[in-house]
């Protein structure tokens, strides 16, 4: 069972084939109607939900290859390419100031709209898969300006409200090829997740399964990223593997799917039905809360990112950080 | 070989048989003058040495158990009992603050140096063993005030000042059975160690060996102590114990072995040899010293000690340190 409807709607173009079997069972998020209480409820307790009828973005359902080709404007934007289907984020920063042997799995090329589009439309088997991931801002054209300002920020504004939560600190336009795959990590923070054209899966991970996915080191290039490769999972170095449960959902046009702070998640265009265009409504959590007692476990997945911090802080030297933990765990707290 | 001096001063009442065979090597620490400008260097260097002419406590050399029970007075002091040879240190308030199930190893009983006196006397095989640990303060008789008035001050204070110590904290006064050992522990000061009737064998090691000693968490009762039993070395649990290496010597009376603060030491009353008397100059460490990379192997111990502490604090169950920690380092760090 891989977290699918057990009716499939008449309109649906995707079902069972267009899902990799892997190797952990995952639960359906919930689909609900945004004036469904379950579902306010849901993201009050920072758990995930795809919503149905937000209208988020329903001036944005527009935006194919065609409509963002001519209204994008004439910047170049940041396209990453690979030459597999993953597209696993790693920090530029990071790789600067630790000068490790880091070989980036993709690398990054900034070209114009039409430039993407026709890497996109000459793209045959064996070529490096693209993935645009551009923040919205103020370069993006006339066309475009206007489908954003109506967007139903109203609607999101009593979202961050209700919830507590900080400012709205981005917009990230995603425009993928089908099959191309974010790996699984988290981000820190708050994300609504609004699918525009085409279908995306989305299989998400609840923080507490912190110790089952491994992250890179704070100060890795490949921070909050996961270590572990869904398609070749290494049980042997990742026991913790053993337990991994997931929930997911497929996203289409319309669906807005609320990825929680610090929650897991791995997204996929799926194969065979055609590119995909996303935008991500990031916002900071809320202020720390008060501390209650037990914490919740994304406050200690946050805790042991400060520990990592300090101690980088404190040795300077990443290769230290490993080996002071290393002292101070195995054989102590072992 | 085990750090002895190859040629034996014809008034020295031990040899190699009453030192017992431990799993690990160990070079001597060196017996010099505390004029010899070598000896000030290492005290400069904080590493270990014996000086054999200090005079530090020349009017103590004759606080055998007669002139003790004669001129302590009649308060009642620290005194500890255990089944066997070991008295390794607990922290009663740690007991009381985590509520473990922990079961000290040795009790303590408070009786006046008479009471003492007696127990040490009365001692046949099969009794439990006593070691007396107090510290001397304003409650000791007048005699012993005197002769602690007539310490070499002078040479302690310009010690002080030298290595840029803070103040003197504590004298601790140990007299104790032949055969009673102190576990391998470390301390959080600087330490003159002044031996005063009988012999003792100290061995130490460098901070730098932390990783192989595998020390208690912070939070436990034992805190400082480290896990391993040196008659029965459990090298799957501790690995780190195969490359294991000390440096040692026996003190007798006049001899002040200087203990850097962080070094690790264990303290064995020679046995056939009559009992012991010795007493601690405790000294804080300097004001934290401008931070220089490399650290030092001590300043990293300091560190992990804050890791320790810091989790503690913010998680408050001692339980979930453990659990945060194997999180944060196995899989990810090993
Ligand atoms: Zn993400
Ligand atoms: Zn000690």
């Amino acid at each position: 069972m891989n977290g699918t409807t057990d009716t499939v709607p008449a309109d649906q173009p995707w079902d069972e084939s267009h899902l990799s079997k892997y190797f952990f069972h995952t639960d359906p998020i919930p689909r609900l109607s945004c004036t469904d209480p379950q579902a306010l409820q849901l993201i009050a307790q920072e758990k995930p939900v795809v919503l149905t009828d937000t209208k988020l973005c329903d001036t944005a359902l527009k935006w194919d290859l065609d409509y963002l080709a001519a209204n994008m404007g004439t910047e170049r934007y940041m396209v990453f390419l690979s030459k597999n289907h993953k597209f696993k984020y790693y920090d530029e920063a990071k790789i600067k100031l630790y000068k490790t042997n880091f070989v980036p799995p993709t690398r990054r090329l900034d070209m114009t709209f039409s430039e993407f589009v026709k890497k996109l439309r000459d793209w045959k088997p064996g070529d490096e898969r693209v993935y645009l991931q551009q923040g919205l801002n103020n370069t993006v054209g006339q066309g475009i300006v206007v489908d954003f300002l109506q967007f139903n920020w109203q609607w999101l504004n009593i979202q961050q409200k209700t919830n507590n939560w900080g400012p709205l600190t981005s917009n990230l336009l995603l425009v993928g090829m089908e099959g191309n795959v974010t790996p699984v990590h988290y981000d820190e923070q708050q994300n609504f997740f609004c699918q525009l054209v085409g279908y995306k899966r989305c299989i998400l991970f609840a923080p507490e399964q912190y110790e089952r996915l491994y992250p890179y080191p704070v100060y890795h290039p490949h921070d909050r990223q996961s270590q572990v490769d869904f398609n070749e999972p290494d049980l042997e170095s990742f026991p913790g593997l053993e337990g991994l449960r997931g929930v997911e959902a497929v996203v289409g046009p319309g669906d807005v799917l609320y990825i929680p702070m610090y929650w897991w998640h791995q997204i996929e265009s799926l194969p065979c039905l055609g590119n995909t265009v996303s935008v991500n409504f990031w916002y900071k959590g809320g202020p720390t809360e008060k501390i209650e007692y037990p914490l919740k476990p994304r406050q200690k997945l946050a805790i042991m990112r400060n520990v990592e911090k300090m101690l980088l802080e404190a040795l300077k030297e990443p290769a230290e950080v490993g080996s002071l933990l290393r002292s101070l765990v195995l054989g102590r707290y072992t």
